[in-house]
């Protein structure tokens, strides 16, 4: 009853039409966040450029591919822009958007991840994206951090910061964005969460509840439904984006310049390419972007961006208990209420783990 | 109407009934070929030795998982036996055998990926297996090799060894089961074979035509209908499974023995990481073993012991023209002939690959 309930609501007329130059505006948006946070990232790094790769898309449209290999900071990192359009929607995207069935579709977006070579800085995820395919539109986007080991002053941080982008737009958007994030990334095989989450969000046309995801049974569903029907429009929505993309720096920078020079042995960096492992696992066994990508003649390169450049798998491991490993997996590969939750520092302080 | 056609001969009833200890003989026939494979291979290691895990599974059955790490040979290897009982087979195999529907079922089988260290030695991966649900059973399996410098040579003795432990039950089956494992080890994505193929089957109940699998355009269909109908007895399918097995020893270990001390640099050692790669992506994103034990409550750590224990990945990489790691692509990552096929000399002669 409640799920039909859901998908009735979801479904119905976004409430906002959008301007005139909407795609003019999201690929505008999308190429500067690209720009910003490329330099902002070449800044930090110091010695690492972006090299920069354009491509068509023989269907139409094309992108720009940015790498960053061997940085003094980043061992290898990928910062894409991509604008495609097609005839028709993919049946996945179909299923949440059947008003965009028969339509031409159109797609604009950014996405980048980082794999930081110190095993002290966090890998981190960004994503945001634009569609319009006939008679729908919708924003969709989020940023997600992956810790090798467990500092809960930057978990917070990253949250702090995410949240405050998100509330400047809508207070009520955290409360669903941060719980779709944590099921979005996660690792069923595992029963791990990919890291220790941020925001997540898609299909976010203004209208309706704001959980437009597939699992109905989930923590975000409920807070959406608790939440009710939510009225937001396209400039709204466009400004999420642009604050939550803008966020990012301010998110992850600090947390690089405040342990980049802090020194790792040999321990440390092969527990980090043993959990990049996961990232791999989660990447090509569960988000559907990058499997849709791949079965669907996506551009092979760019999508794998994601991978990190060193990784190790090892039959049975298990960290010894009680330490940082183990703690790792234990309380940050869990969804946790980092902003609220004041026994988190309990759980950590024996281990060097809350700063 | 050519697909419904061999659709309809394929789910007909098995000509053959099962012995009284079908179950029986299929477990102690795929037991015994993981203690003599294991054996051969520490034989040939000299240094590393199998660790042993048995394992329950809380739905039904069980198994002992084995695993070599550092040997003096294999970075890392892992052996499998498994045997597992369940009420309803998944969707996925059920669409291939309707009969099977409604009836509890039963497994057995071994599975091996071994992953060398020195990168002119070949990883290999090997499993074979029995089914029963109800009415129906079947065997399926196969060997399958990946190197990573082309030698031509050991692909032809590898071919060879396999070609001939399938002709010693019937001689039509290889040319069925050859292009089978070509198709199913196939990245898409890369549009590259996963290496140099072997032998793969799958449903093999005796009846109908030799080719049962989902691709009904392929090569492997059209052979197998040029072959028509065979008539093959429960005995024989166990003595394919047997005689191919037991090729295994004798179709990789005079590879291993060959080229184990041939001198490599670091050159070799980053190519063979970086196709590791290429591994993890067809375990992780194409092959339906992997995927289904993953989304379904599998045991973890047995099923990613295929994975390779170090890996990379490298943004846009490509080989030189004419070195040996771009004819590694370029001719033993496509399907071939490697066994009548004698211009393969020719493309292969100016660059040390024949032998």
């Amino acid at each position: 009853m409640e799920d039909s309930k859901t998908q009735e609501i979801s479904i119905q007329k976004p409430l906002s039409m959008p301007p005139a130059d909407s795609r003019q505006q999201a690929r505008t948006l999308v190429m500067k966040l690209q720009d910003d946070i490329c330099a902002g990232l070449e800044l930090t790094d110091g010695l690492g450029k972006f090299k920069e790769e354009s491509w068509d898309r023989p269907e139409g449209g094309g992108g720009r591919s940015r790498v960053m290999s061997e940085g003094e900071i980043f061992e290898q990192g990928g910062v894409n822009f991509s604008e495609v359009e097609g005839t028709e929607l993919p049946p996945s995207i179909l299923n949440q958007r059947p008003e965009a069935k028969g339509h031409s579709w159109f797609a604009t977006g950014t996405s980048m991840v980082l794999h930081p070579r110190n095993p002290y800085l966090p890998t981190v995820h960004l994503n945001y994206r634009y569609f319009e395919a006939g008679p729908v539109w919708w924003f969709g986007g989020g940023a997600d951090l992956t810790p090798y080991y467990p500092f809960l002053e930057d978990a917070r941080h990253f949250h702090k910061t995410h949240k405050a982008a998100c509330d400047s737009i809508n207070p009520e958007f955290h409360k669903v964005f941060k719980p779709w994030c944590d099921e979005y990334f996660y690792l069923k095989h595992r029963k791990e969460t990919r890291g220790i989450g941020g925001i997540f969000y898609d299909y976010q046309d203004g209208s309706g509840l704001l959980y437009k995801g597939q699992n109905q049974n989930g923590n975000a569903a409920k807070i959406s439904q608790d939440i009710g029907k939510q009225s937001t429009s396209w400039d709204q929505l466009y400004s999420l984006a642009k604050s939550c993309g803008e966020a990012f720096l301010p998110a992850y920078i600090p947390i690089i310049k405040k342990r980049k020079n802090q020194p790792y042995g040999e321990k440390e960096r092969q527990f980090q390419l043993y959990r990049r492992g996961r990232y791999v696992e989660f990447n090509l066994v569960w988000d559907r972007g990058t499997i849709f990508g791949l079965q669907t003649n996506g551009r092979t390169e760019s999508i794998l961006m994601s991978l990190p450049p060193l990784v190790r798998w090892e039959y049975g491991y298990k960290p010894p208990e009680n330490s940082r490993e183990s703690l790792l997996t234990k309380v940050f590969n869990r969804p946790q209420d980092w902003l609220g939750d004041k026994t988190l520092e309990k759980k950590l302080e024996s281990h060097n783990a809350i700063d």
